[in-house]
């Protein structure tokens, strides 16, 4: 192999496949970056085995060839030096690097030996908006399952329904659903684990224009022209989520986001279990307070706008943080929905395309 | 006690206090500020019996008094409002924190169980100016041991002369002076802990004008009208280390500091252990070169200007990297003093006030 890249190019490149090389595995070669011409091109692969990553660009391909370098070496060398025009040469699987200022050669594996990243050969499901895909992941990601004791519940579930696309998550404790109007034929929904959206989510953000979905068996791939990301799917069947959303509240409240996170957070310190942060939303006023018998106690006041009856709630005040970071409207309805039913909390102007929910605590 | 203070001026002195406040430690009171009214003003004091520090500001006092609290939860809580005026209540050691928004009550102790930060009696040995002291101190820093196996390695060596201030570390691999001109009658010496050195170039940078050092038995102060530092001082003699610095060269280099910087660290990735980054000083260019059995192999050159024979020498390159981050010229001298002598590291500028040595290699 011989080509040459630009330098940016090539950084971006392997920037983007970096993320998913394996880390202290017991299969060393996955902690290796392929590279291979293709197409008059060069392509970049890495993989954990859970998630596969193929990147290309473009190169001036003088002789075609592959082999398989440690991801840390050459990803640090590359993104520390400042030459426009790298030369990448192979020879017995060591991989010379040259440029103006450099001379380096980077011991290498045999290509072979690199796992094989599995194409999904099915229709595409969709083309959707990267933008919005991104958007409506990071709403959701907050309130995946940590643990995989439910494994269902440690990833995101979405589904293509004809006019919309739906995302949720929930850990038992809390639960987010986030959609956008979305036309296409297929119905289909499944679950994608909580790595993949993470490092979806991540690409996500240096992409443009649409990606193309594929499902496979048990498997989804996300592609566009120079990209593609390939990942398990969970297995089992998503929880009826829905049901647990009321239909109908007691009481609302509309109140400023930024002052409400700002006064949480405060009475958060003098919070010593996961409880005892207390709203109560009275006429036009909402209080906030906090009592810890090791540390002391704090009451704050914020103005707001009630409709129905006063009410007061207590709360894990990192759920309620959790919700108020991804409303992104200047103020918030909370909504209460009765003694043991969830609080839900939704942006201001009525927008069904977000709600978040707090599950009542268990005494 | 009953006072009202700035929440900016309070929030600072917080600041400053609350890193030498001691964690994890076996002392519960050690993890409070005191809080004391003082001649019409307000003193915050936190030690962790090493070091002890007295902050003092403007307070408008309506009744006396003090009281110990913990120093986490005020700094938190004050560091995340932004109300003006802060109003500060104390009753039976519960501190009452009042602003426009916010009431607070945190539990605190008495403070007569806070320990007493000592006075240094001793006429006061000079008032050096702030920022050549802080410039000093973070000069030498990174050579100082961290190891206590000897202590008095473990700490910077500072020496009064008549018309200089030396500032020394060495922890056997390299060595640090650096000088700064200073009239003084008296002549002394002494050893700062390195944790000491840390936290006074901290502060230092809030800081203007002269601080003033106090010398007392095995004790040191920094202070000025605001604030106070007193700390133990290391017990020991420090070596006699000028022996070690050359006062003569076989061959020096002249180089651009940013470049020599970049190189080294790019071959850096090709080192496996501490000894592989090859310094090899042509005529006109100087080649920085590693090899690693198991990563592969870098040469990289810059143009540097050199006096008398070429050389090469092998060196920890973390070393050489602390070295250059501490030089403030755009080019730096490389001084080779022969076989088994230090290599020795200086500004470009013929200025004696700072070098650097790495002592050489033994195989």
């Amino acid at each position: 192999m011989k080509i040459v890249v630009n330098q940016k190019n090539f950084k971006k490149a392997l920037g983007v496949v970096e993320k998913v090389v394996a880390k202290n595995t017991t299969l060393p070669i996955l902690s290796n970056i392929l590279f291979k011409t293709e197409n008059g091109r060069l392509r970049l692969s890495a993989t954990n085995l859970e998630i596969g990553i193929n990147y290309i660009i473009g190169a001036k391909i003088e002789e075609v060839g592959q082999v398989a370098v440690p991801a840390r070496i050459i990803s640090d060398f590359t993104g520390n030096i400042s030459d426009e025009k790298i030369t990448l040469t192979v020879k017995n699987n060591v991989l010379s690097i040259n440029s103006e200022h450099y001379k380096t050669q980077i011991l290498g594996f045999d290509a072979k030996d690199f796992p094989i990243i599995p194409k999904i050969k099915s229709k595409p499901l969709a083309a959707i908006p990267v933008k919005a895909l991104k958007n409506s992941l990071m709403s959701v990601i907050e309130s995946v399952a940590l643990s995989e004791a439910r494994p269902e519940l440690a990833g995101i579930f979405v589904s293509f329904d004809n006019d919309r696309v739906v995302f949720a998550s929930t850990d038992s404790f809390r639960l987010t659903e986030k959609q956008f109007d979305f036309k296409n034929a297929a119905k289909q929904s499944f679950i994608i684990p909580r790595n993949t959206v993470l490092e979806l989510a991540r690409i996500a953000g240096e992409l443009d224009g649409d990606v193309i979905v594929n499902l496979g068996d048990n498997q989804i791939s996300f592609s566009n022209d120079d990209f593609e990301m390939v990942s398990r799917l969970v297995d089992g069947a998503y929880p009826d989520y829905r049901k647990v959303i009321p239909d109908r509240f007691v009481s609302k409240v509309l109140i400023n986001k930024n002052e409400l996170e700002k006064n949480i957070r405060l009475a958060g310190l003098f919070s010593s279990n996961i409880s005892d942060v207390k709203i109560q939303c009275a006429e036009s006023k909402t209080s906030i307070t906090a009592k810890n018998s090791d540390k002391g106690e704090i009451e704050t006041g914020i103005v707001s706008t009630l409709k129905n009856q006063p009410f007061e709630i207590s709360l894990n005040y990192h759920y309620i943080l959790d919700g108020l970071k991804i409303m992104d409207t200047e103020e918030v309805v909370l909504e209460y929905t009765g003694q043991g039913s969830p609080l839900v909390l939704r942006p201001s102007n009525n927008r069904k395309d977000l709600v978040y929910l707090i599950m009542p605590l268990r005494k």
